[in-house]
């Protein structure tokens, strides 16, 4: 652990005013499952910053069984998700959704992006009692590649998913980095128009654990707690997630520290740039896709922790950079002081 | 929140050591789900706590989670579980189990425990193809009545499961106040020698969240870890589950906590048998179900607050007392005290 | 099998009848998967039949199957089925309905019946997070006793489940006996009308399998058939469930073949009184459970083959007798006469 | 349904045979759920066609109950199952698998077959704890294309599960045309002795309905009758599946109705194959996939019934034309004779 760290944005604990809230009020006696005061008053904060005063929360451990909860909820039987081939729900949570009962039908995104004209094909499975019934898109912002959805595109798909029947899902999981990320030009308050369910994500955005699952259609809302419950996601000490979410929330320091993240990969991503390498997906948030010459992955990582994304050809490899809240500027300076030095030897 | 507290051991957030550890650890960069190197060191502990150096250890957030997680892991879809009437399992987790596909085969209880003469009769099902085959029996300890199994009744019934292939499990959500408990002659690494999976209750007993699930048999060992990502039970930050159990292993500080939540319990017992009031199971742990006349009852609720366990007759019921590492000794001396003025004024 | 056969109603092919209608339209090409000539004619009957032109028909092949897609099509995860603690639901179908995820909450029942009074206590579960949301009755008419409802009982249940927001589900496997049962005051349309979902089985009553599903409740209705296609339960050659049930419903022939069984079995079970051997309970249709002495049952057994229900004492059985449309007079007459001759030879 | 039928291989009854066998044993008292004996003499006779006289045998109603079965029983939870994206298990079985919980992960397939090379990179999967880990291969017999594996083929997958701890699982819904097609290989023996389970179809090969599932993995095997009940799929009349194996197996019936299908479909795409038309697969079954210009099929559509399988071009169709054991000569002469007819206009 003695590198500079870029594997994920999950490998600190906490912000310190989390803990600073924990200490704070630790002895105070709390109703337990989330019917605490600090969880009460989260909530009011989201249906207030989305205005959507009917909007119920409900606050979960971490983004699988978020997702586990929102497909089980929302879906009958027999009904389906329709999820990108890239989508983390169909790829890196073990099956969590079909162990649900459901089946994800996927469909090929290349920046791990919905749009209408790449699931409206699905929809002809509708009636067919040999097919599953297409119901709920799944989708995610920041996605995987750490692309955005314009305020155009997520229009645009909510259109199609209300028209066709539809639920939209937002996978918020990094809903914070996407909100501060570069174009971005969708506030919290137009995603909980234009979805039907999303959450934003406090694990990856500075807090131990904690999802907060915000849901606006009547029929998703139904009798989730009971979900909630029956999969083991509701904690006893419910006051936990709460009490985070108000840290996050109060002052938009969610935002700030999003902010914070996609400003040091953004000075990382300028010097890539500048030393003349392409990326994988251009970069609009914390994660960084660069393409690399295999000679110098292996002498970054002398210095450096990061993952092997993808290798492109037997010469290069795509390698997947993140910053977090916690990332130092020196780790950053680190970085780029190695990656030109490494360039400009290559030169030689 | 102003009354003295006796509802449940998790209205508080955790033990001030924890909170400590977590800043002193908070910058420390870990890997995730598990591998971090607090979750490795808990486990450590553990498995030289019961003197199991081969048992596998998983930790995760309640006890819903773990029971489910336990039954889904360890039987085949048309296995089932043994459990008592009101095992928690049944009767207040929203079905959780059954959400896994598994039925709960009930047998009635009157003290919360289970003996091989109550479930010998389940064992006529084998073989036979209308019937769920139980494979698993589930106990807990101590109980939802705060009874506790003897070392000669948990060894008889771990022999019964022996002899007849069912795996015995061990719900331990209050496993330390029953190694601390009245009467108590197990130990941690006899438990863990007599029954094939247990776990031990973090939530309840000073920490902010977090169960230690410790399997020995290996046929529940295979995969679990499997189980545990799909079912969403698995943190990004599994550093913030090891973390706390670290500091509670370390010099026994689980037990110390559970001792303290028992001697208040105790010392508020003894008042009560003191000025005559009988209790519907007599106490060992942490639980009181004191037996009282309505009109004490209602007087109690004016300063304390507690749960009405089970109205008993017209005049008389059952309430649930409650107490836990942070209850204060001002709180317990100031029940005593009204109860005392109470049952004197109603002498007179 | 040289033995006269009491053992089930289930042991014989089927209706001559059917047998000549297969083989008439053997060659006839029909659709698949239901939407056979056969079967839309049955279907088009059996809502005349009830007089419900809304209401829609599924022909399945067993009575588990109708069970556990009734339970899993009309259920959120979270909500579950009550059940007598005899219902076949409950005991006999190897956890089927919770292999869909659904608990089955029981209550005591000695004649196999549910009312009101039994079931009011689990409404209080009603909004309670930490309990399964109890949603659908399952009653069985004729129960696995034998039993029946009046239509005073089933009003008052139906009542009682639409004021409260319950489904009503009758397993009807037995349901032709029970329609021509003695003291039966129900008809189908009336059941229709009553009930929210229910089938009329053709397993037990002159099929060679099949049971027709009836729903009535939209919320019901919705997409079973998916449900049905999901589960495995939907036959390529559904022809082969649809003329079976258009043979078994012209001329009201299910009816005749119900009466048969009744008659028989009534035959000896006016014998048995006549001999002054008590029942377990009061025969009302084709399954008869005398209690005779265990030396009076070994006799028997050398001629005759019968399941022993469940002994009573040390010297004492309650035995089942079954009759179906194909049992024999010659096969009652000799039970008849051996039990005669039993009876006489111990009284000397 | 008065066009000459080429829609698939279950629009008629049942082979008059059985039928004839059907009325014979009517009236016989059998055991139920498959202990009758004529199911015994069945199982009996396939344990001898292959030569495993441990093999276990089900006999049960369809291929997606088949389907269902074979995964639920085989897979822990967080296994999956391994499919050509084309197979029927995937896409037209409405989420049959899935709804037993588990992940089917699909592979690309232009013939519809899987091969080492085509599945490889999924073992990559092996022990991370956020994929499923894939245990199961599932291949049809024929394929959904009317395909078939070699005995190389078969050989080459074999090895390689077997090698990399997969189960091989054949649906054989097809496997009668496959055994008896051409260029065909494979042996019943040989199948069985390469594959963990397979099933031999008798829906689509003259039965009224049946599939019979053949299990030689003693994983596979354990509990599996428990497994068919809890899902519905235990018909209590088995005799009914039971005898009609009977029939089909006695005097190799099931291969010469087979033969017979494929020899008409051999007639019909010699007759196309000469007018030069080519096939989007080479035809080796009772499934034929000519490609013909629309103006062809929308006149051949007047008098004869099939699907159009899937446009190719805007002025071609691959449609899709099915033979049966009840197909007439003079419908495969009157669609030959029509085409013949289309084709010699169009050249003038």
């Amino acid at each position: 652990m003695a590198k500079h760290y870029f594997k994920n944005d999950y490998s600190e604990g906490c912000h310190p005013s989390i803990l600073t809230a924990l200490a704070e009020t630790n002895l105070a006696q709390q109703d337990g499952y989330g019917d605490d005061d600090y969880s009460q008053e989260s909530k009011a904060l989201i249906r207030s910053a989305i205005d959507q005063p009917d909007a119920t929360v409900h606050f979960v451990s971490g983004g699988t069984q978020a997702n586990l909860l929102v497909a089980s909820a929302a879906l009958r039987p027999y009904e389906s998700l329709i999820a990108a081939d890239t989508g983390h729900v169909s790829v890196h949570e073990t099956g969590a959704v079909e162990a649900t009962g459901h089946k994800i039908e996927t469909v090929p995104s290349s920046d791990g992006k919905l749009h209408p004209e790449s699931i409206a094909h699905l929809l002809k499975q509708a009636g067919d009692v040999h097919s599953t019934q297409p119901k709920m898109v799944y989708i995610s912002n920041a996605t995987e590649l750490g692309t955005l959805y314009s305020k155009a595109e997520l229009t645009v798909l909510s259109s199609f998913c209300r028209e066709n029947g539809l639920y939209l899902f937002m996978d918020g999981a990094r809903l914070p980095v996407a909100l501060t990320g570069r174009g971005n030009d969708l506030g919290l308050a137009e995603i909980a128009r234009l979805v039907d369910v999303f959450y934003i994500g406090g694990t990856k955005n500075g807090a131990l654990l904690g999802e907060a699952i915000i849901i606006t259609h009547p029929a998703i809302k139904a009798g989730f707690a009971f979900n909630v419950k029956q999969r083991g996601a509701m904690l006893a000490k419910g006051r936990l997630l709460g009490l985070q979410f108000l840290c996050l929330l109060r002052n938009d320091l969610f935002l700030q520290l999003a902010q914070r993240a996609n400003d040091l990969a953004g000075k990382i991503a300028d010097e890539i740039r500048a030393l003349g390498f392409p990326f994988l997906v251009e970069p609009a948030t914390n994660q960084l896709f660069p393409i690399l010459p295999n000679a110098v992955i292996r002498e970054l990582e002398t210095a450096c922790a990061f993952y092997i994304w993808k290798p492109l050809d037997e010469e290069r490899a795509a390698i997947r950079l993140v910053t977090s809240w916690a990332t130092s500027e020196e780790a950053c300076d680190a970085f780029i002081a190695l990656l030109r030095h490494i360039a400009k030897k290559s030169l030689n």
